[in-house]
């Protein structure tokens, strides 16, 4: 059953994503306010250091001259109890004279927490976890923050129907559609970093930057690999931007002459520890975010690297693009190899968050299954 | 831009779709009588022998006491003109008084066609093409009766994310979810046969029947192998409804005396042509509407026979389901195997006509490029 005013959450939720990006490392947060069954009033997070929802909500209804003392609010997530860069929301709203709260998530982040159990003890009346999952979803970057020490990463593959990414010749141009490759530029938009494994440097020579009009950030690169580049003049990341470009090896070859040409031209060759002959990915990644402040990162490939992300449980989103093609050859690479199961219970097992076509292809989002 | 009055021509569609099976070997047609925008009268084509759409629609009218007059009548397939079981359809219109007629599909059927020309030649406004791709999406199953001497042949296969249909010890059981193979009961349901590879037939020994409750008719189970089974009493089908089990094989096979033990068990054995040591599909499919007068038949694998139903473009439509599993490993075996292409040009190419959810897994219905 659907909850008769679940809808006024869901405004608030499209609310809160207009915020996204500017508003970390806080999360993306909406409110509506509502009298007599409509909107009167509506606010987002708009960036960090900025008032929070709830305060640009209360803004604009006494732009419009509304009381909100006869107004429920709605908000994404419960409001803050605690004085951060702004005062508690929790107190802002109880001094509006709001008498009814709605909640969709409660506050996963100790400091802030407590905004519901203040709001009630004032009197006034807080409904908690309506569309909760919704909620929760719309800051799972946010949870990534405050509860591991990596940061927001999207998987991007490309597949065929049966999970090809090339002939056997190695032939892959294209795979996806126009549409779908225009969709990794707005993915690379919204990244501070993208990691690629050394398979996929080494095949493609890629860019790795965004090519859509009016950018002009661009993110670091980071290039996964224990073999580092002898010849990197022949490579267009390294050619183009050097000082963006990031190596994650071995403690052997970042101590190499590869190494010191590479830094010597700007580059940044970093060490990883190696367990059983693979790199720690999630050392580089707790790196990239306390070194180089990186809050998204985006890793296009390939498959190899992929599976260790995914079986380290270091994706916290995975979008797929799929087309329509088969190959049909068992020759030919699979978008995943390396792993040897014997039973269909070992598979790694993942949840479809959503489905959408883009031009011919399909792209599914898919989330760990925990989460 | 969408039409303003696309949304009754939906609902005719949505009409039409309630004759499926029954309206069989004839279209599904479904129409809606509008007046001052509102839907008045509605009708569809029931069962094959019983009133068409257009008819059933002017009942429901007469029944309400509305006079068609002064209405529009929505019809997803243009009005037959001629005497078959029934009357035409375009008379019939012309006689209760309409003066517009809105159509989403001009009738493919060189028998039948006319109907809007004879309405325009007797004062009648009519337009066609309002949603003419749903409408002719519709009649799919229709136009194939009609162009192809093949029954309509849905292909339905269940593979992880990454194109495998098990590990590499062959352990498959469970791919897809409860849900999903839900789904195929009601499949086999609305079917007139089952056919299987003989891959399949030999590994999983199934049953091929619809498990749902209240279902009395079982599809007839083909099965397409050059080896006839020597020990026929190991297999279910051939135990449990052997008059209902077919063998598409080659010639000598089927001169066999493991052919004639079959036989004797009340098991068909038919022979196929071969081309290039492969069984003729085609030819079977023929036989298959001709002599069992099937006019949907349903592939459940292996990929073998997929991939050469596909090649052949003898599959109408295809529903994959797909779990959000990675096995991962290179050796396991894939959802479609036997080709060997060079470029990702030569790839097989569909098109995804829906995508849906299905408990965890999403099913993908594709249907070939060109259609």
């Amino acid at each position: 059953m659907q909850h008769p005013n679940a809808h006024f959450m869901r405004h608030a939720i499209a609310l809160a994503e207009k915020g996204r990006g500017a508003a970390a490392p806080n999360p993306t947060v909406g409110a509506v306010l509502v009298q007599h069954g409509q909107i009167v009033a509506e606010g987002y997070h708009t960036a960090c250091g900025q008032p929070h929802a709830e305060i640009e909500c209360l803004k604009d209804a006494a732009g419009k001259g509304i009381s909100p003392e006869n107004c429920t609010m709605y908000v994404t997530l419960e409001p803050c109890n605690h004085y951060g860069k702004t005062p508690p929301c929790s107190r802002a709203i109880l001094e509006a004279g709001i008498k009814h709260v709605v909640i969709g998530l409660q506050d996963p982040n100790p400091k802030a927490k407590g905004g519901a159990e203040f709001l009630r003890e004032n009197g006034v009346a807080v409904e908690t976890g309506l569309l909760e999952e919704e909620c929760r979803e719309l800051v799972a970057d946010f949870l990534t923050w405050i509860q591991t020490p990596y940061p927001f990463t999207t998987l991007k593959l490309a597949s065929t129907l049966d999970g090809k990414i090339a002939t056997r010749t190695g032939h892959s141009q294209w795979i996806s559609g126009e549409e779908s490759r225009k969709r990794v530029h707005e993915l690379r938009k919204k990244v501070d970093a993208v990691i690629v494994g050394g398979g996929t440097f080494y095949a493609d020579n890629p860019q790795l930057t965004c090519r859509l009009e009016g950018v002009e950030r661009q993110p670091l690169a980071v290039i996964v690999t224990k073999r580092l580049p002898e010849h990197p003049a022949q490579f267009t990341l390294v050619n183009d931007r050097p000082e963006q470009v990031i190596f994650w090896t071995n403690e052997k070859s970042a101590l190499s002459e590869t190494a010191s040409k590479l830094q010597s031209l700007g580059c940044l060759v970093i060490s990883l520890p190696e367990h059983d002959g693979k790199l720690d990915i999630a050392a580089g990644l707790t790196w990239l975010r306390q070194e180089k402040n990186c809050l998204y990162t985006l890793c296009e490939g390939g498959g190899k690297l992929a599976l260790s992300l995914l079986e380290n449980n270091l994706v916290n989103e995975f979008q797929l693009h799929m087309a329509p093609k088969i190959v049909g050859d068992q020759s030919a690479p699979d978008i995943f190899s390396g792993r040897t199961i014997a039973t269909m219970d070992e598979a790694l097992r993942l949840r479809i968050i959503k489905t959408e076509l883009s031009g011919e292809d399909v792209i599914l989002t898919l989330r760990r299954q925990e989460m």
